[in-house]
């Protein structure tokens, strides 16, 4: 694959505001004269959602951690070859709601999966395939969890612990320190107003450096 | 997992005959003493058997390979977690319509995907876990077509061209010349009578050699 489109992808724990900026950044974007593609993850083709909707659903037997993990790699697979891939053949700017560094933080941070089998298996599906700018946006789990608690039903994530939560936040900050050429860490805390300016500043000088190369 | 049980599979391409003596072998467990439990792949759990429909199911959007793959190993993660690891930790006799092999006949020989991911997932998903036994039916691909065909209603699968169940074909023969102590080969082209009688020698075969050890 040539890859000529720019890959953004939207990052951080339940509740701290991705889908809210998705369409922000969509505004921003089109502004900025791109035609942006919107997506997420797991999920963004039909199959996809289909696998993201049995990953999501509350059930009396157990999940093994590691079919957990496939599943979502097998969204993955799905979503790059029908959507991501040729979005970005083509020249689109992409942005995703989610994508590996959340199997990084959900699956390895915070269930405790090996790290490097998830290394394995984004080399295995993606190839040399990585996001060109990853806006992670931090906040602490208690502001996070009093968000998605005013939003009503929970899914099979949302049911998890504090401790889950605070290991799925460290992961993100791990991810973001040892990639920081490639990640914005955006203060999730302020007013959206405020996140949005951050977001908007990111974007602009994301955009200016790869003009300048 | 200490592992005391014994795990036998079937397998062999579209309509050799899988089902049809799975039934056979439970019979013939039962009268050698055994209290065999059936399963099947992918599925063997309520969450596997879901991604087995998710699987099977025609659909208009192109599946990607990959994602295939992975989908097949993640029911595969599961049906280890949930059945099988704990009926061969319990000592018990487990026999598995299709496991692994299955795989690297399909997705390996038959698609064409990178045999070598097969195996990384394999040792992923399984670990150490193999098979003692497994019996492959063997059956040109005319005769199993035919009988397929009079079965009715096809799935995803069943709508691949003989090519390809010729590769599925060849793709466990090799499987089976690669390791024939594990393998039994059985002449699925004979009158039910005569693969069944061939399917109680290995059996018994089996477990004479197992008890001698
Ligand atoms: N900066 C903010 N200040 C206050 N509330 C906010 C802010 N950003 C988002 N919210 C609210 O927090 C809730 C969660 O936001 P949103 O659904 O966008 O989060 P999310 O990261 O997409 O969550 P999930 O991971 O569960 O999909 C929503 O009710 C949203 O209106
Ligand atoms: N030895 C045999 N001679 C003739 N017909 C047979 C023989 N064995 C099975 N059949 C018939 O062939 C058809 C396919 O058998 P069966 O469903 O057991 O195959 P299978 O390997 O389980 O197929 P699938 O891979 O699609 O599940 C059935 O109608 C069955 O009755
Ligand atoms: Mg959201
Ligand atoms: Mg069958």
């Amino acid at each position: 694959m040539t890859k000529k489109g720019v890959f953004i992808t939207l990052e951080g724990s339940e509740g701290v505001g991705k889908s809210t900026n998705l369409a922000f950044i969509e505004q921003w974007l089109k502004q900025a004269g791109h035609d942006p593609i919107l997506t997420r993850e797991p999920g963004g083709t039909p199959m996809a959602e289909e696998i993201r909707a049995l990953l999501l659903q509350k059930r009396e037997e157990l999940v093994s951690e590691k079919a957990e993990l496939l599943l979502m790699f097998a969204a993955r697979a799905q979503h790059l070859d029908q959507k991501i891939l040729p979005a970005l053949a083509s020249g689109r700017c992409l942005v995703s709601d989610r994508f590996t560094d959340a199997t990084y933080a959900y699956q390895g941070y915070a269930r405790g999966l090996n790290l490097s089998w998830i290394t394995q298996l984004e080399l295995l599906v993606q190839q040399a395939v990585r996001p060109d700018l990853t806006i992670l946006l931090d906040l602490s789990v208690e502001v996070a969890m009093s968000r998605v608690q005013r939003r009503g039903e929970t899914d099979r994530f949302e049911q998890e612990k504090t401790e889950f939560f605070q290991r799925v936040r460290q992961g993100y900050l791990a991810r973001a320190q040892a990639e920081p050429d490639r990640f914005a860490i955006i203060d999730a805390s302020q007013p959206l107003e405020a996140v949005q300016s951050d977001i908007g500043h990111v974007l602009a000088d994301f955009f200016l450096k790869r003009a300048s190369i």
